[in-house]
């Protein structure tokens, strides 16, 4: 059978702070400048999850969108949704909550509850103008 | 000489909460659920800052948007972007930072320095799924 | 207070076919052309829900989103959401599932549950090009 | 019969000028900045054609949206697309082509053609973050 | 020469039915849930046709994107726009319309057909939110 | 540290026109149709940049797209925003500005200038509905 990607968009919004406790606080303000406010600021994320896999003959699906839809809901985004993500999600205590370091996070969190063919990539809208793509790895 | 609107669309984000301060904790959680929660929450924001007024003949215009962005990125962008609006906006001490308020708020920042037709209607994104609309009065 | 609009989108997708039994085939395929294909065709919508009012001093809301959110699903996704407009839902027996008809039938359904405020207008796209607007009367 | 709003989105792409003759070069320039490029520049328009009526009772339409953009089509974007206003379109001779020209321009040729209903608005977008509208009058 | 890819975007709706002939109505109902409904339901396709080669040195094209949506548009939209998938188009006798498989489908029909480059990948969005990418093979 | 790739979308518009001064005008009309017209026509460019890098683990970082943005708008923006690319930028007086064109075009401006990571990709959207992707090489 063929194979192909299949990628599902879901949304969370959240808090968060760019901010590195092992540096000095004029190190933290020089680098991310705005996004360092120690009193958050937030934004809209688009989450699609991609994944790749052969085409069942039996359904016609690499994997069923609503099944994939529900699991992500579960394990992501009841965790984040509405989140400050540095106070409230232990994983962002040791991790600054980039773009780069949540999509890292989703990853660990989706990859061993895929339920059929492998999770290929996440891709992470942070605002309409900017995303952030990872493979694992 | 005909009218017509000209609408302009910017960006902030920025960090959140729901929070009544004259009810119990009971009610506001009960009144708005996640939003409501003491850590913050935050979203892209998008804002269409629309203007009504007769064209030029000079210049077809009703108004520069150029001009017009520039104004609404001093008197607004500057004062919510990258934020927490219940503690660094003092307007938000009495007031509730629904998408509702924001936009009245923005109304009375913008309006009396529109530098030529009238303010007609602010447009706030909260989500690409829900927005306000304001007309003033 | 200040009064202002809200608006929700949501989303539902159906078949429907534009045929209108009291004429006759041809007339109906001239008509209609590839709209009045016997075996259906359909559309993913987006609908956009309106509602006007005073904004609450309590709350900061005209109308809590989430519950009008639910209200709607409850009383137009359910109904519409992966059906044959033609076949399924009995108001369109009388009436052609235009984009017309189908916002003037979710009017009826919605205005009168309208918790707080009233409604304003339903948006209803069809395609990303082409939608409706209804105010009701 | 119901009356409602029909909304049809169309595309065409032109380059442009904004310079007005009757003023001096240095006026020009600092009137209209980068705009006033003697060599051009271009947008991607998108065009919203939007058409207010009753409901026929036979059809379910205000109006048949692929009648519409056809005369749209015909009417407005063979006569402006791929085009250079100000050189190509004599109307801009006299006029300078702002978005707010263009949406007059496009409301009187479409307005007397409009098969039913009557024609309610332009809404016409210079890019994805601004936009025009024009009501007759 | 250096090589790049070049991508359309077309547009076409359909209705179909996810069901399998050979097992029991309760294993289509269990496995599809509200996408086996019997008298289907409908969506809105967007297809993204994305060819690889090399840029021509006479004409800077890998290829002419009007030739490219030409021959999808007969070769594909005329086929598929408007129709029942399930009854009207012969392949999905024996194949469940699946966005995976219609992107096979449609992979099939083009691929032959590409005049300059290779067909690199097929992507269909079934809603906005959901996407199935082919790349053959 | 984990690899993943970073986006930012930036925007320009210019004028164009697709000419091959080695071949005939009757050549050109042929095979560029309106795109050949002597006069120009124009697009609202996007622009997404994508580079792809390890994760610093001291700012979570792969670059900070604060500075990326800044130095696209220094590099190419500013070289090609409200410009005739025919007529002012003096690559194309040797390179038809098609979209693939533009597109290498734009990544030797910014390839070697990338502060950390390495350029992966330039998509260049020409419209809403056609896009480029170049990799180098």
């Amino acid at each position: 059978m063929p194979r192909c990607l299949v990628a599902r968009r879901l949304h969370f919004n959240a808090a968060h702070r760019l901010h590195n406790p092992t540096q000095s606080d004029q190190w933290n303000r020089d680098t991310f400048g705005p996004c360092n406010n120690p009193h958050f600021h937030g934004h809209n994320y688009e989450l699609d999850v991609i994944v790749e896999g052969e085409i069942d003959a039996e359904t016609g699906y690499v994997i069923d969108v609503g099944v994939l839809k529900r699991m992500v809901e579960e394990t992501v985004i009841q965790q984040l949704d509405h989140r400050n993500l540095n106070l409230e999600v232990p994983w962002f205590r040791d991790h600054i909550p980039s773009a780069e370091n949540i999509a890292v996070f989703i990853w660990h969190l989706i990859e061993p509850r895929i339920p059929r063919g492998r999770l290929q990539r996440i891709r992470l809208w942070e605002t309409p103008r900017n995303y952030v793509d990872y493979e694992g790895g």
